[in-house]
């Protein structure tokens, strides 16, 4: 084993950076005052190594490149799915509103020698993401299948299949991970939603708020940096409004 | 963004390809045909857990959310930054390619049963990526700074700090992990290469290709579902298309 071969060298330092403060992330649009309250209620944090995991594997591939042994970490993690929602009805796309732990913890000081995350001064909202519909590929079903399900545990909207159009599929994480993301798009109106659903499943304790923005801030909220914004969403942003936005302002002007 | 910004009123390709074979993963671009072969020359597959890394560490949070004890495993990993590279002597965008382990394994029946990959079954190919030029955040540096390192190990252009302009920032991987990815634009010119740099660190085992790809090939490229292209790289030329590209139109129509 050629050590500096692992992980191209690189190592896991302290964070570094003034790029960080906690204290200028916010969180703009709420659409439900008491689920967003309900997301924000987090205390007694404590961190702790993870040595056994349902959901992150971490494994080592040992190989040989080029004539030279290496190994790379990684994880092996699910495929994803994630849908693009514009609701006609509103004008509004629509976004879901999570706690993150792991966004959290990388938006404060901790360390890995550190056990605690005071939330008072590091607040709940530092872990506050806004991201697509989406959901892991952990069923023998069709990805649009998939896609459909979230649609509806997530957000409310009961479509069929057919009304999901495949934008892409993409990398998450090529460094430490790999797992292949693909994106769809869906229009949907306000008469397609279901009574009592969306919001995430509260048997696994999911607690989402869904949000659902007009399209002039959304397009401002994909470079405000105080949001936690994922890369896939990002790109979803920008797919939307090269490709679909165009079309829905021509049908909006009734040309 | 009006209509004028979604590249000159030109449509980009749909997405083409089933969303995994590996059988079906080419890597079309090649500068340099002895690296390339490098790259692929890869064998002896092993994979084991991974009980101890110094790169990856896994984490579980317990917390108190809504008044319910919560568990969450997650990755602790470095921020990092990248690059979208415009050398305007070749009209062409400046990127990385090389082998990932983990998309590797991601694009491959693996399972975390087995020990083995059959790289005759699953060629090597499965595992090369097209990314912007890239860093993690491991030095008490300013982000800037970073980048311009890895402007000049991966590369080979040397550029002043002032060069780089801040696009936006963003989250990685906000399921497992959420570390901060900064992306920078830089425009460079041949007269920048610095001889015998790029390519990545020989030292640390890197072995990079580095393409320069021309602007309406790369816009192609963004939906070749072939190719294997992380969402920070398709946020990224979603955005050089749609603001940087018209600029540079114009500027070579000499209007």
């Amino acid at each position: 084993m050629d050590e500096s071969c692992t992980n191209n060298g690189e190592r896991l330092p302290k964070s570094t950076g003034t790029h960080r403060n906690p204290a200028h992330l916010t969180e703009e649009y709420s659409a439900n005052p008491e689920i967003r309250h309900r997301i924000l209620d987090v205390s007694d944090i404590s961190i702790a190594p993870c040595t056994e995991s349902a959901y992150i594997r971490p494994c080592s591939m040992l190989y040989k490149q080029d004539g030279r042994e290496k190994r790379w970490d990684f994880i092996k993690t699910h495929d994803s799915v994630s849908i693009i929602i514009y609701n006609s009805s509103k004008n509004a796309l629509v976004f879901v509103k999570q706690f993150r732990p792991g966004v959290y913890v990388h938006n404060t000081d901790w360390d890995v020698g550190k056990t605690t995350i005071d939330v008072a001064q590091h607040p709940a909202v530092a872990g506050v993401t806004y991201e697509l519909c989406a959901g892991i590929v952990d069923k023998n079903l069709p990805l649009d299948a998939i896609a459909q399900e979230e649609v509806l545990e997530e957000t409310g909207f009961s479509v069929p299949t057919t009304q999901l159009e495949r934008v892409t599929s993409m990398r998450s994480g090529v460094g430490i991970a790999g797992a292949l993301q693909t994106v769809y798009f869906l229009e949907v109106t306000d008469d397609q939603r279901e009574p009592g659903r969306g919001g995430g499943s509260a048997k696994e304790g999911e607690l989402i708020e869904v949000v659902e923005i007009p399209l002039e801030q959304a397009r401002t909220m994909m470079f405000n940096e105080h949001l936690a914004r994922p890369a896939g969403f990002m790109f979803s942003l920008m797919w939307f409004f090269t490709f679909k936005y165009p079309e829905i302002i021509k049908r909006l002007n009734g040309s």
